[in-house]
């Protein structure tokens, strides 16, 4: 068969792949089946975590026998891991598929390994087709499986000499209308959203996402609160239409990775100045976005507190992203510099 | 005589003017002398403090009773003042100049007046002719005068968190050297440079304009200390090109003022946070030019100290200037909002 005939039904496995849901534990997969002459035999995609992954989705759609000697090709290299469904790896070599396509490598820990077994078991195993695209597409799932934690993006909004409240601790309102309608957009598109129990405490926030007249969006994150405090039984964020995640740890990355564990791809982190300084000092953020107003306020108040850089030689470089004038105010987005910056962009993955 | 014959002659005397040294404690003035039918009999322009106005300029390249009904265009409204040299009001008078038109009030306290004196002698006075042009050609004089100080701008350079040193008090390199030699640039196109003692004692400034290779520039500021502290014997101000100002006050307002009656028009400030802060809050600042480097420093070094913002009602809005990106930073201008910010630009006068 063609190379141009796997190209083909790769992408239309990429489409299929698109009906599956976007947030979770699992990545979105789609699988086509070819015959030998290279006809489409059936289709198959991941709906969630729990149901039948792509490559099985496809398999039961035809009768015992009908798959011997077919290709399958996925967007994802197929599991090799029984989990809450058995391995895809040993369904492709019992249903007879002699040629396996696939476009990214699984980069999961115990999922991982697939190519390897079908190729023990003699299938053919082509990896790599339209492996950019597929890159981009599964962007913030690969991130957070590859970096055991989710995208971290850290957002605030600040006076152009950095502060963002008075010194009383007001704050209402230092942006205006278009930024902060612009956040409320950003939090609907990321799955998560963090803040330490002390702004939780002072602030009691909802982190819920709003509409500009208040209402609630249709995709809301999932609110966490990280620290040991106690999150009290009348806080606002237990109002929120999804579960709350406590995070009852310092430990940053370990609160991470259980966020990753927890199907948590994307986090939007809204902390105060104590854990915004620690996730920065500890490398633990991918991008920055920053609100500028333009306005002076001094005083105590700073978006972010010591980082630990005692002489200038440590400040912590950032590559300048865009900058973009929202109303009154700036949207400044930046990247951490060095090896920690190869993260992909989330962005490109949600433009699919 | 047309309104169309005085305007071409105001054109004229602006571009008399020109000729004039753009620094000083003086304008820069042109003068054109009419016959009645219209044709030019005479121009002038004032080569700066000490030496014949515009209008005696003029006047005195005619022969006795020669401007004897003559139209005298002037730029500026004629003084009425004896410095250095006599009233332009009384040699107009004694010319026998029947008729003055000029552009521009003149704003200075001991100056001004002249229009009523010539009209008291039964001169025929015209204002407001060319006066928006005008107005523009010698917006930083008439401001200074108009505010008994410099137009004053304040500029920092920070991390994208406000911060302007590491802990250690090292802040080189936070801005690259597009940011870097655009503020010599600056410097260059000020009349002076201000810093505190406290900045002078710490870093022991060269306050010179220089070039990306460290040739000092052409124009160079006027080096000006504020503060009651001694200025080292040994400090590099101390070998700048222009003599040293100091400025032995804590009385900012009369600082500026001082400097105003030196011939001061723009002042721009590198000061460090305590005096930065202090002329914020003094609402002594007409622009801000705010370097941000993409990079993130945390700690106590901040560009601006405390402003005496308690609460979020008292912080000091701006309207958001020009964003622009020199190499890897932004440099991004603002202007103080509300009644304070009716400053001409200076840099509209620079583009005469």
């Amino acid at each position: 068969m063609s190379e141009q005939r796997f190209e083909a039904a790769m992408r239309r496995a990429l489409e299929l792949a698109a009906n599956g849901p976007a947030r979770g534990i699992n990545p979105r997969v789609g699988c086509v089946l070819l015959s030998p002459a290279g006809d489409v035999l059936a289709e198959g995609w991941h709906r969630g975590a729990g149901t039948p992954h792509a490559e099985v989705d496809a398999l039961t759609k035809l009768p015992d026998g009908a798959t011997r000697g077919a290709t399958a090709v996925v967007t994802l290299e197929p599991c090799n891991h029984t989990g809450r469904t058995g391995p895809c790896s040993e369904a492709l070599i019992a249903a007879g598929i002699t040629h396996v396509v696939f476009a990214v490598a699984d980069p999961g820990e115990r999922s991982r390994g697939g190519a390897e077994r079908l190729r023990a078991a003699g299938v053919e195993v082509t990896p790599g087709v339209l492996e950019d695209e597929v890159e981009g597409f599964l962007a913030d799932w690969l991130f957070a499986v590859r970096h055991d934690r989710p995208f971290t993006t850290l957002k605030w909004a600040s006076s152009l000499d950095g502060r963002t409240a008075a010194a009383d601790g007001t704050s209402r309102w230092i942006t205006g209308p278009a930024a902060r309608e612009r956040v409320h957009e950003q939090r609907a598109a990321h799955d998560a959203i963090l803040v330490g129990t002390g702004t939780l405490l002072a602030d009691d926030p909802s982190l819920t996402a709003r509409t500009a007249d208040g209402r609630l969006r249709e995709q809301q994150p999932v609110p966490v609160v990280l620290g040991v405090r106690e999150v009290p039984e009348g806080a606002a964020v237990r109002r929120h239409p999804q579960p709350l995640i406590e995070l009852k740890t310092r430990e940053l990355a370990a609160g991470l990775h259980e966020l990753q564990q927890r199907g948590i791809r994307s986090l939007y982190v809204e902390a105060g100045p104590t854990l915004a300084s620690a996730l920065v000092t500890a490398g633990l953020v991918d991008e920055f976005e920053i609100y500028l107003a333009p306005t002076l306020i001094g005083g105590p108040r700073t978006a972010l507190a010591d980082l630990g850089v005692g002489s200038i030689d440590e400040q912590r470089r950032l590559e300048l992203g865009s900058v973009e004038r929202l109303g009154d105010d700036l949207l400044i987005t930046a990247r951490p510099l060095g090896p920690h910056s190869a993260s992909p962009s989330r962005l490109a993955a949600e433009a699919e």
